[in-house]
């Protein structure tokens, strides 16, 4: 029982080595593009300036292990850290408000190869209800709850405006969404159980541009 | 020289404030469209759930007093924290790679509304090149520096295949840009003068995928 604990709670990988992982894929996948075989994590260590020694604790989560002075073989590891990230299973996705932003998640196709298909989109304009995008289905967001049937979904990607931004995720929670991705610049609220990853494209435009701001002054 | 400095020092402001400031600017502006019309941090507080004193604490970078008793005055702190966030500010950006991902971003035209606007894109496909997206003009790359004189542009959008990240950035950088905001999930090289905003909405997924596979095993 103890040790079924552990290997649950070994499950739920710390956030900064969740997102430094995607960094050793990209550097790794660049490597076999150029021909190698092999990669050691002082070698990625040198690429990407962070110690090799995170790079090896970080790896321990994924279920990997060098070789002794030869290191990671590269298409295993692609294989085994695209598949330990869950970018090999497609995850399917409701979008809610086809905005501008929203339009323009659902213009994004490159998200499949990371894992997420976007198969339905709600919105309450009725120049958009019963329309495609990118053909993706446009549906009355009265019909959520009918699709949610029909369609294999848990994730819903919120990209409404902020006026309703939480109504929509209790809607959203309410007819069985788990996990919400929040593009609004608001802080939604949702019972323990369910996921939220927020993505502030604006708080980061504000950190960019305080950046930028003090450098120009020093 | 020393109250300059710190003055200085005091424009830096931390990232974790930055990136809280959105919440209590979308926060606020709720509360005005509800007809109110002065805030305190305790009101602010009770609905996004952080620490009040944290809330003080940020708006303490603001240049913004409360009243006792009442608060801050709603009109003033939107208009203030807009203007500190740089969202009234119009800052023009030049975009790399008008792939799935990039010809979303220049879809999406509500950027406008926090401070970026994306005025023109490279790109090599010739299909592309010299056609228009959402009526912004899609240039050759080659055609970057002599656009760089044309336009008073100082930050870049970094959306292209990681294999060529680091070659944009540093093409990019030579040209002038003073800030980049990367899309990309590879860890890019720049000069320390540089501001670097990653954004990769990949990592986000494998953090949403993770917790979600996390909650379900529960």
């Amino acid at each position: 029982m103890s040790s079924l604990l552990q290997n649950k709670e070994s499950l739920r990988v710390p956030e900064p080595t969740l997102r430094r992982l995607p960094w050793y894929l990209s550097n790794v996948k660049l490597l076999k593009q150029k021909g190698e075989r092999f990669v050691s994590s002082t070698q990625i260590s040198k690429e990407i300036n962070i110690d090799a020694s995170q790079i090896a604790k970080d790896l321990s989560y994924v279920n990997i292990s060098g070789r002794t002075r030869v290191g990671y073989e590269i298409d295993t590891l692609i294989a085994v850290l695209e598949d330990f990230l869950g970018f090999t299973n497609l995850h399917k996705a409701f979008l809610f408000g086809v905005g501008s932003l929203g339009g323009a998640l659902l213009h994004d196709s490159g998200l499949r190869h990371f894992g997420l298909e976007i198969v339905a989109a709600f919105d309450v304009n009725p120049l958009l209800v019963g329309s495609k995008l990118n053909g993706i289905p446009i549906f009355h967001t009265d019909d959520f709850p009918r699709k949610m049937q029909e369609y294999d979904v848990n994730i819903g990607v919120l990209t409404v405006p902020i006026e309703i931004a939480q109504q929509i995720t209790d809607y959203m929670v309410e007819g069985g969404i788990k996990a919400v991705w929040n593009f609004t610049p608001f802080r939604i609220r949702v019972p323990e159980s369910i996921v939220v990853q927020n993505t502030s494209l604006y708080a980061h435009l504000a950190v960019m541009f305080n950046r930028l701001n003090y450098n120009e002054i020093k």
